[in-house]
């Protein structure tokens, strides 16, 4: 049997650490564009491999904090870590705990907010290679605020 | 703002349901092939949306248990979630806990085994289109034992 490629050197363990930080993982600000309003959010790269052709993110929402309102072409694939909150998904608001999975679709307004009074934690993963988010204008604003849920949900 | 497609009706929750068992997620058989040797190993698939180009899925190996030990192409992103173990990791063996990130390279030989007296359960994340694992030859086999550590973790 001979080893078509040894990739050995690059075999690692990467330690968690208490707090949601892991050895060798830089804390990151969740996004460069100060155009997209959000509150409180960091950002981990937990693996970016060029071969898994995705990437996995662990980011955390500071308590009464909240991600971005947007949405893309490209799947968010989701597992809550720390804590409790909400995430809006499409027209609905869900409560999410630890180990919950979400799946939010292409084009679909989406939102997670730290609602609970604590951190709330979560893994993402992603295509490599994806789009870049939209935002929502206030026509779209209007129309998610008509649903009572949706508007209590917006205005924490 | 012109939403250039909707697929909403597919956005959902998925909630985490005690024991490490999840909404509409079945619990399978770790594999169909006899050949390869394990014990006591589920599977659980979490997220395999197409889009997405990769899956992850949820592995638990029972206490005392094993699963297959293997090299292939294709890269694995893993994260312990559950128990405390240790894996193999080319000619290493490393302890691992909740929250633990391993990285399996190419062609890397890797195993992992529920040590603790407890169950070890842990997400791998894998390229959607992947080759099929190789099993160590006896030679391979004696090559690993060379090392003690390895030796002592394989007869485990």
């Amino acid at each position: 049997m001979t080893p078509p490629m040894q990739d050995h050197d690059s075999a690692e363990l990467r330690p968690y650490q208490n707090g949601f930080r892991w050895d060798g993982v830089e804390l990151r600000p969740y996004k460069q564009d100060d155009a997209a309003p959000y509150k409180a959010v960091s950002r981990q790269e937990l693996f970016a491999h060029p071969a898994l052709g995705c990437q996995l993110r662990y980011f955390e929402v500071a308590a009464g904090g909240y991600s971005t309102l947007e949405r893309h072409e490209h799947v968010h694939a989701v597992m809550i870590l720390r804590g409790r909150g909400q995430c809006l998904l499409a027209d609905r608001v869900r409560d999410v705990k630890p180990f919950d999975l979400v799946t939010v679709p292409a084009w679909t307004w989406h939102q997670f907010r730290a609602t609970a009074g604590e951190a709330l934690g979560f893994l993402c993963m992603v295509n490599a290679e994806r789009d870049r988010p939209q935002l929502p204008d206030e026509q779209t604003l209007a129309e998610l605020r008509g649903r009572p849920e949706v508007a209590a949900f917006l205005a924490r």
